[in-house]
């Protein structure tokens, strides 16, 4: 599994940023089972989202990914909850979603069409692997989000000057815009999928988890119960677990070969 | 000229961060006259801010770097404009100031009094190297501002909805706080020399220098206008050029052999 | 755990090298019980050696490097058995056990007596761990040597032409130096255990372990009898396991706690 | 221009190994003229090799491979004067002229003629570039030699036990073979030469540079003179500069829009 570190030029975040990668095109001749990992014409690409305080760092299995022919692309996303923002060079949406899949695209021939392309991410980034697949449906075919920080519901009730634990208002009002608004706009995922439902579009497969002991258990079943409602078909997992490595090796384990 | 690359959790931005690093700690015993260069007892460090797009590459001369037995420390700051915002986890000025300047003093052992430490920018960081000196004179006893955006008069001015070529008013907002506020703010350079002045504490040494061709020109004229007004010992450089790297090269390499 | 890559001209190997660090000196303040993790005057180090195709890779697992205070250091050694080989340029010992030592302790202040400063490696590091810290005890406390390629007797029987499925006679008569001198040779362990023990200077204590079904076991009990045989106080454990990560995963989360 | 670090298994030299990367195919939108200078049907390829005591950095000015359109490929050679030597792992050449070729044509679809792939280095890197281009010229269609170290003569005659200053015989043996039979092998660039002729095969176009000054400018003259003995068309310059980056500067700027 051949390991990459790219810097380019983001158009979307207005500045150099730099994204890690895994990529299995090694042609490794000196162990026999290796050389058969190698099949190019098969190979999948899922962008990786980090979560709160985390940056573009690869947590999934080497060898798994490596076997199941998947190359990973992990960005970094500076707490900016995945979210388009309203500030020039905070559209982290359309970085990963659009720019990110076009520059990875040109550059590797990867990720061309969606049933080879998918997106996990964990807390934050689980939140962002729901948003993404729903934003740009035409580009992911599968999302996978695990102990996701759904928290959409709760920010949009924050009043100027409050906040919690985690960050201050105008933190949250920054990614996720002006709370009163925010549940009618794109940056909530159930609106995301009404839009999909409503236009027709084939709507990303969506596999979630989360760990019975997580802090965040209401909010993924609260978004579990939506999709049921809304008669979408979708996996969803709870095991006991917490809000830690353990719970997301495990799942992303699960789900990866699920996913394609 | 050792070269580091750092990746740690910062506290004032909340997540994992990384730097670059020159470090003149090499004894190299196959060029004698390399071998002498390395003088422990004497090194100085230079914080380096890049620019608007730009992230924390090393646009200093390495040789004269070494030859001036200096460790360069370049963060990256996301168009940050090398302030503290509001919202959790943008506080730069802390973050390159206090936190990062800490963070090497206990790591290298270098950068432990003002006379050893300087902090160099161009353009954003420009504005950057003299407002954290400013702001923290007792960590850096110079600084470096070339072609500075020294754009807070026309940042407090600017009303909501405005904005210009460059970014909108919710990035300048966000960077700068409420632009009615600002040139009373900690975030105006003018206010920081005041209140050294007022305090009876130590005034960083600064050197500034702009490009008579530079569209920051006037801006840069004003802040030296400022300081000759304030009776603030400073250099003040103009010469042809523009807002370009070969401006930069050349003030960097004129500048830090007079910043220690 | 701060991670860095470090790139400084190595005098030893005649070049510019990099390695890579895991450095136990945050200080995160948005969780309790990481900040308490801080403990500098505490922090041990553990030089890492990899094994035949590898390189500076880090293997061990992060969270119990922090919660041990153990600082890591993976160098590169380009298969060259971390032996002092004749050629210019060529000297691995000297490179990881005098230069690199003496370079971290200047650069961090690390790594400054015996009883903080380790060495373990797997596979053909298995072999250069037991050879670091037996050719340099005053330097290293302790070894940790897993899956060893404790191949020094089968190399000193090679004649001109021969080799094996791994490498050819060149390579081997390059690391080793002339096979019919190995054995008497300062790169066979041997020898320097019964210098050591001539000398009355103190042994580092040594721990070992081979899977039971290793292509390696014999020769791990060939010298694991070898110390028997000369009275040497060491560890040597067997289990179940080939020549992989899982065995090596295990015995480096069992010796880590043990080497300090 | 994008800045990539590759880090991929070599078949040829046995290990994980690292390369650096410039690809100029960032769709820059904020500035006019550099979105210009995305044209990806027309990107040319610069392998770089690096000299003695180097590594793989990238020394051509990033501005002109940008503006030329060229990607820049820079592996690490280890001292090994890019030529196949006999010990397993240790072939330098076969891995930069054909498997590191081939792994860049794979992954990002560039070099796949020889019209727009070159090879330039300097010092050790110059006899590389020559070796190489010579060595493989299906695949490089053009080199550039800087203050070439083409001391095959020299070390042909070397001795047992001999050496020089800059390293000991055994190193030369290890990356030339056996010095009485250098003149005939395939490491002796001039054999390559004729073979090219020979075989009516094309010949690389040939750059080369030494400054007057440069303690290599009588085995480039030399060198010079074979090629025109064997009437082999070439460019041959000498200016006043010695053995340094500032003349390798200027001759990259010189060469590199002459190569294609």
């Amino acid at each position: 599994m051949a390991e990459l570190n790219v810097r380019f030029f983001s158009n979307c975040l207005h500045r150099t940023v730099e994204f890690r990668m895994l990529l299995p095109n090694e042609e490794r001749k000196d162990i026999p089972w290796e050389e058969e990992k190698h099949r190019p014409e098969d190979m999948k690409t899922i962008l990786l989202l980090h979560g709160y305080t985390g940056d573009g760092d690869i947590w999934v299995n080497r060898d798994e990914a490596t076997n199941l022919n998947i190359a990973v692309v992990a960005p970094s996303g500076e707490n900016g909850f995945w979210l388009d923002a309203e500030a020039t060079g905070r559209q982290y949406a359309s970085y990963v979603g659009v720019e990110l899949i076009d520059y990875i695209r040109r550059t590797f021939g990867i990720a061309k069409t969606p049933d080879k392309t998918g997106v996990m991410g964990l807390s934050m980034g689980g939140f962002g692997a729901l948003h993404t697949a729903l934003a740009y449906p035409e580009a992911f075919g599968s999302c996978a989000a695990l102990s996701s920080a759904l928290i959409h519901h709760e920010v949009a009730k924050m009043k100027e000057g409050e906040g919690n634990s985690v960050a201050n208002y105008a933190y949250y009002r920054e990614c996720f815009g002006e709370p009163s608004k925010l549940l009618e706009s794109d940056n909530n995922p159930e609106t995301l999928v009404k839009k999909i439902k409503a236009d027709g579009r084939k709507m990303p497969r969506i596999f979630m988890a989360c760990g019975t002991e997580d802090f965040l258990l209401e909010p993924n079943r609260r978004f579990h119960e939506f999709l049921v409602n809304e008669g979408i078909e979708h996996v969803y997992e709870e095991s006991e677990g917490v809000h830690d490595m353990v719970f997301w090796s495990k799942y992303s384990s699960i789900f990866m070969p699920q996913m394609f």
